[in-house]
């Protein structure tokens, strides 16, 4: 399998932590999505995704999927250990739930192809979209988050779930914009445990081929 | 079970859209998101569901469901007649990948907390945002969805999936912001594909109790 990638993509990191969890390994190849803004846009790239969005999980049939939450639920079908989706329904629809609303509430409205809009069509200056990023990150995202997880020691008890696998680089991210989320003791809790597995230190984008 | 439901919510829509292929019916109680903002804000919708977003499904059990998408996830696994997911691990990867680029990639982009945000702290005029609508609802949206889709009839062939539910609702929200999907004729066929079935007519928009 082909990982089309970026290093500091918390989109393709979550893919990048379910695989290592699943003890999966597959050639990475690098999206530059700022050094080389067009690397998105070029026609090969196009032609596997027509979002030009990374990531996408080429597999070995040549069939290519997208959208991180999609090759998640992919991997857990045919590689099934260990479950990141749990099998009860409820504890399913809430570890859903926490993934979405990090991939749906908060990660959208950070992620570069958004705040370069802010920036070229509406002309805001970095302290504006700053404010931005930290408002969707905290209010309606990582506040309610705190408010729905365990934290025992991971989002929903002993056993890694696809929330941790998305809340991890969500916590990056946040670190990243300067955005302070030690008031949310939970949310430091699980991001503790999972910093001590192996698989999430793997994913890391500083270890990375592509981290600059 | 209680559906907690907006009329208007294209995330709602999804739900309804949902219940009804399965047959299933619900208490609807509106939280009226934009004659009655704070409704969202209120202590005890808090509590049900800690982001103030609608739709959330209460359970008889008591226990809260929040997320389009989990809470659809939810319901195939419960009420698997018929299946919104497909079984075939590739198939079920595609199918999501429609339904999270409505759900990431568009969606969170218009839905009235951010465009609200774009019109009081950014004093941006309504022309603006109406590009800023156009902009994310096409490019990389439904253009590309457009490309990933069959049409024969519906997104992945003779049963709707995942992919229709989120569809549809994300039509209406381009009609309703001016945004015209003419030119991408795969889409076209299946809204009116859909607009056939009685469970996608029951759950529009303008049959709620709550409609204006």
């Amino acid at each position: 399998m082909i990982l089309y990638d970026y290093f500091r993509s918390s989109a393709a990191y979550r893919v990048r932590i379910a695989l290592a969890l699943k003890g999966l390994s597959v050639k990475h190849e690098p999206i530059r999505l700022r050094r080389d803004a067009s690397a998105q846009r070029r026609p090969e790239y196009l032609a596997k995704n027509p979002q030009g969005l990374v990531p996408a999980l080429e597999l070995d049939s040549g069939a290519v999927l997208t959208q991180s939450l999609a090759i998640i639920d992919y991997l857990d079908a045919v590689y099934p250990e260990p479950r990141l989706v749990p099998a009860e329904p409820i504890l399913a629809a809430r570890a859903r739930a926490v993934a979405l609303t990090i991939a749906c509430d908060i990660h959208p409205l950070n992620n570069v192809r958004v705040t370069s809009y802010l920036e070229t069509e509406f002309e805001l200056r970095e302290e504006r979209i700053d404010a931005w990023r930290r408002h969707w990150i905290l209010e309606g995202g990582l506040e309610a988050i705190e408010q729905s997880i365990e934290a025992a020691p991971f989002c929903f008890g002993q056993a890694v779930t696809m929330a941790d696998v998305c809340l991890v680089p969500q916590l990056y991210n946040a670190r990243r914009f300067g955005v302070c989320f030690a008031h949310l003791p939970k949310i430091v809790a699980v991001d503790a445990a999972c910093a001590d597995l192996p698989a999430f230190q793997a994913a890391h984008p500083s270890r990375q081929i592509d981290a600059e």
